[in-house]
This record gives structure tokens, sequence and C-alpha cells, in this order.
């Protein structure tokens, strides 16, 4: 299904709704503005994954480097739709990888600057890595994509909560699906296929997005609530190959109000394309 | 062995090497001065769980918080024995988190500051947290620690390599020490009882270096090389109890000049105390 929408209106990297919607415009060296799109809320807040890929964006036009190798993002307060401001420093630049730090601003009601997120990263670029792959990974186990579910799946959309699910291409493996009808596995685990509604391949940034898409593993572990991230990590290991991608996500440690979500992206080619670990807080009670 | 020695001489948390070798003194609002030790050298080489706890000391200092939740550090050049000054910054202050960033400069031939490493952390109160506890995550089986060997069981010590050696008490596991035998076992696996040598009992700070004290796994991955980290995020989940903990380090992908180092620490009442994730730069040639 996924290959057929595709191919009748194919969105292509560098032009599509994604790269639209975290384009920066530079304001002043190293100060870039963007209006953050409602269009990837879930409920009214701002997704997570998005925010970073836009932070990633300013810093890959800051730095002399282009691919973000390790990004890591502390969430300070939530962020809303509409105008932003980026500031970035270039912390050091090096032969093959460059730091960098940004923070995101938007405004109170006195028009005060109210900081939402501060990332720090190293980049690089990834085709200049050499080929060789010792891994040990193995790729998630997932029913094919036909047999998986999205959230326009279900016979009734979630009023209001849905502006994010138009613009991706999430198909959730039953198997991580009970807390939906209310019988969560106890296991922390969900996966998924994962792309982008309107067909546009994966590249580095959209892995930003593709791991804090999929529904929080809390629900399958039996909560409920909001599970809002404190510090989300990503190491991008490999630029994505064309075609849709599984993530896979594992809660180990649900602990004194916290949880660790370590996601793994994998391409079409087989190919453990991005690593990433968030802690969230969670409410056991 | 360990608790024999601990019983001659403990020192306490508050009251050790590691304590006196990562105070930190301020110097103005926000900036604090050390003496980086030379005790806790790898070659020459400033180990970096030593910097990040001299780090996460000065912003447990700077911040209203006392414990290191999550703390991300980026190293952007390599540390040398002598002085360094720590200049850190609120990023934003709340009930149960704050978050603060804090940076390591030392001096180069002309007396500029270079910087060394540059943290992003939010900090709160470990003993507020509630008890619920719902873990699947189960303790890296491990040894008796008398079966287990430390760099001091070596028939000759390594010239020059040892100062921070003296400071630990680190027993590996000797299923993971293949590559002293110049067999490597081939999988991304090292393990080892932990603590420090003066018998000091971990606390939140000693976690921030257990997670980094272990050799590479890449050595049980063939590799001999160094292995300089990029960057490391380090979770503390829990306050640790007294007595020996167990590290477990684990590598599944080694691939493109890179690999990932995923570090857990477990105490002697089987939590999970910390989680770790690093980013190294590996040569696979």
């Amino acid at each position: 299904m996924f290959e057929e929408t595709a191919q009748a209106a194919r969105a292509t990297i560098g032009d599509s709704e994604f790269d639209r919607d975290t384009a920066v415009t530079l304001r002043e060296p190293g100060v870039y503005g963007i209006d953050l799109s409602a269009g990837w809320t879930i409920i009214n807040a701002v997704n997570g994954g998005y925010l970073l890929a836009v932070l990633g964006r300013a810093l890959g036009e800051a730095l002399p480097h282009s691919d973000p190798f390790t990004i890591s993002a502390h969430y300070l307060t939530a962020s809303q739709p509409g105008p932003a401001v980026i500031r970035t420093d270039v912390v050091r630049t090096g032969r093959t990888l460059s730091t960098g730090q940004a923070s995101l601003f938007q405004y109170d009601e006195e028009g005060r600057e109210v900081e939402r997120i501060r990332v720090l990263a190293s980049y690089g670029e990834l085709d200049s890595l050499p080929d060789d792959v010792r891994t040990s990974a193995k790729p998630p186990v997932l029913p094919p994509l036909e047999q998986c579910f999205g959230p326009g799946d279900a016979p009734t959309p979630i009023p209001g909560s849905s502006a994010i699910t138009d613009r991706l291409m999430l198909k959730l493996d039953p198997a991580t699906l009970g807390w939906v009808l209310g019988k969560p596995s106890g296991k922390g685990e969900m996966r998924a296929w994962f792309g982008l509604a309107d067909g546009r391949d994966a590249d580095p940034l959209s892995l930003l997005l593709a791991v804090d898409a999929l529904p929080p593993t809390a629900f399958e572990l039996g909560l409920s609530g909001w599970v809002p991230t404190v510090e989300l990590t990503v190491h991008v290991r490999c630029r994505p190959a064309p075609g849709p991608l599984r993530v896979s996500i594992t809660t180990r440690n649900l602990a004194h109000g916290f949880l660790e979500e370590d996601a793994e992206v994998w391409d079409s080619a087989d190919r453990l394309v991005a690593q990433s670990r968030q802690l969230a807080r969670a409410r056991l009670a």
C-alpha cells in the first residue's frame, strides 16, 4: 500500500512537507527563524522528534559538516506551533567532526524569549565513512507492512490528536498494540514501519523524527498518561536507503518515576541507521 | 579481598581521593577552578569518566538540585593533568528538575583557553523519587569477585599505563578477557566488578566514572587501537547501595568507523543504578 501511494505522488528529499516545515531562515550569523508548523503536533504539543529535526537542520547550516552523528537534546518547556528563533554556537570545528550547540526559543505573553529545547551535537559527513561493518545487531522482526496497523486504521479517529499522523506512514506491529484494546502486553516494546506520508524517502534529518514518532512504550507497560521527554540522544550511523524504515523501541527500566526508551531504526537494506535513547518521566500511580 | 581492604582503611563519601580530585573551587558566580589530577589518567590521557564527574560536580554546585539524572558530554580535545576552569550556565530551574550546561577549558602554549569538553545535563533529587519499580532488566551474570581479574593481577604491570588503575577496584570477568591473551571473543562485551580502591562507596558522581572505566569493548572485537569517545550520555536512575558495583558494557554496532558502548551499572542490592551510551571512533583497519 505504501509503495502504491508513494508511486502516485512521491515527494522527494528537499521537496516535501517535512523539508518545508523544517526550513530555517538565516536572520543574522548563527541565528535562524522558523514558524513551527501545527502539522507535527500530538494533541497540542509539538512533537519532540520534529523539534529535534528543526534544530538538527539549523546546526547543519551553521556547522561545516552536514550530518548529525550524535545529537543530544534536553527538553525544557513545551513548544507551541508558531514563530521561534534558533541560536546556534559553533563549539569546535575539526577535519572530520565538528561540534555545535543550538537553542530554540519562543515568546511568552510579554514577548520575552522562553527557551524550549537545547541541543549539543557532533556533525560529520556520513558519505565519507568507510564501508566496514562488523555489527552483531539484528533487525527487529515485524510482520509485513500490510499486516500492521496505523492510526487511520482505527474505526474512529481520535479527535484533535491526529495532526502528525496525517504526515506519517506509521504502521504498528499488532504484537505491540495490546494497549489499544485495553490489554497491554506488560512488555516495554513498540515496533512499527515508518515513513513520511507523502513518500519522501528517509535522510539523516528524518531519522531524528523517526526515533520519537511511535506511541510511548509505557502504554504497553499499562500506563496511560503523558510521557514527557527529559532528554533524547540520537546517533545517526548510516545514510538510510530509500524505502520504509523499521523502528523498534524498548524500555527495560521503568523505575522511580522515569523510564528509558531505546530506539533502533533499520533501513530497507537491513542496516542499523540510527540508535537513540531518551529519558522520560512516567507516572506510575 | 575487596571487603578486607575496605574494612582496613575505608574512605568515605566526601572524604576520599575521588572527592578531593573532583573538588572544584568557586572563582566567580558560575565559574569554578580545578587542578585535574594525574591520578586518573590512562597512558597520558585524562579519563573521560573522571572528567565527566568533575563537570557533574560543578553542575551540582551551580544548580539547585544535587543529582545528575541525565548528563550528555561531547569530548572536544584531549585533557591534560593540570589547571582547568569550568564555566557553567543555568539553563532552566524547575521544581523537580533543573537543566545546566558546563564547559571545561584548559590553556594552550600562548595561555589561550581551549575547550576540552562540553556537557548538558538535567539534575534532580534521587532521594525524592517514588520507590515504584517495574523494571524487566536483569543484572549481568558475573563470576564472584574473587574469580575475576584486575590490572594488578597481570604478571607484569604495563609501564606508564596504570595511574587510574591504582585508584580503582576493577575486576574483569575472565569471559571478556580473551583480548589479553590475543584471543578476543569477537563479542562486543566487557563486564567487571567496580569500586574505588580506597573503599569509598559509590554515589551518583562516581557512577559517572564507573561507566567509562572498563577497557573498550572494541578489544574483544579484535581491535587494538585507541577508541576515543565522541559523546557520552549517562542516566543515573537510583542512588547506589554500599558495596561493589557490577558494570556490563555491550557493543552491537561496530560500523563505518564508529561504535556505540552501552553500559549498565548494578548495585549490591540488584538495582540498575545507571545506564549510559557513548559513541566512539574505532579504526577497523
